[in-house]
C-alpha cells in the first residue's frame, strides 16, 4: 500500500522510456495518481498553486505512460514515459536536470534548448 | 541557489552512471550534501532516524559520485553514480524500483534478487 506524506503527496521520478534519461520529479496525490493511470497521461499535484494539472496541458508536451514501478519502501513512484514533444521542462529543455552543479556552486549548461518557453508559454 | 523545502531537505535522484537505471531516491540536508561533494560519496538524512547516513555503511554497497545535476526550480538533484556491489536497495535488488504497480494496485517484482539483506545486515 503506497505511503503518502504528511502533505499526503508522493514523488514521482519521470524516466524517457526509450532514451532513460531523467526528465523530471514531481509530486502526486491521491487523485494526481489516479487520474494518472486512468487516462495513461502524468498529472501531478502542484503545491503552489494548490491544484492538480495535467503535464503537457500548455506546451503539449505530454507524458504517456509506460510504467510504473514503486520503491522498497512505498513511498515514492517511478514512471516510464513516451514524451511527445521531446522537451519535458519548461524552460525548453528536455529534461529538467540540464545544469550540472559545479565544485563552486555554480551550474553549468548540458544541454541545448529544444523550444523557446517565451513563444510556447505566450508570456 | 539550491533551495531546501520546509524540513530543510532537497530530494536526490540516484541513477546509475552506466545503465541509466534509476536506483533511488533519498532526502539530503545541507550538511549531508557537503559530506557527499566533499567525499565523492552519497550521504542521506533520515528523517525517520534524524540523522546522516552515508550510503553503503553497513552493506559496502557505496556509491561514487560521477556528476551532479540540477533541476529547473533548483529544488531538486540528479546525481549519476557507480555503484559499487551492484545492489542498491537494501532489500538486495539492484534498483529499490524492483516492483511494477498493477492495475489492481498489487505488485509485480520485475527484478532478481543479488543479495539476501538477512545476511547482509545480519538481523
Amino acid at each position: 500500500m503506497l505511503k503518502f506524506d504528511r502533505q499526503d503527496l508522493i514523488p514521482a521520478i519521470i524516466q524517457n522510456d526509450t532514451t532513460k534519461e531523467v526528465l523530471m520529479v514531481a509530486f502526486m496525490n491521491d487523485e494526481a495518481l489516479r487520474l494518472t493511470r486512468e487516462m495513461g497521461y502524468t498529472h501531478f499535484f502542484s503545491r503552489s498553486r494548490n491544484a492538480i494539472w495535467r503535464k503537457g496541458e500548455q506546451s503539449g508536451n505530454v507524458q504517456e505512460v509506460r510504467d510504473i514501478f514503486v520503491n522498497c519502501e512505498e513511498n515514492s513512484l517511478l514512471i516510464r514515459v513516451i514524451q511527445n514533444g521531446d522537451a519535458a521542462c519548461h524552460e525548453g529543455y528536455r529534461s529538467c536536470y540540464y545544469r550540472r552543479l559545479l565544485q563552486d556552486d555554480s551550474y553549468e549548461t548540458v544541454a541545448e534548448r529544444i523550444f523557446d518557453p517565451e513563444i510556447v508559454y505566450e508570456r
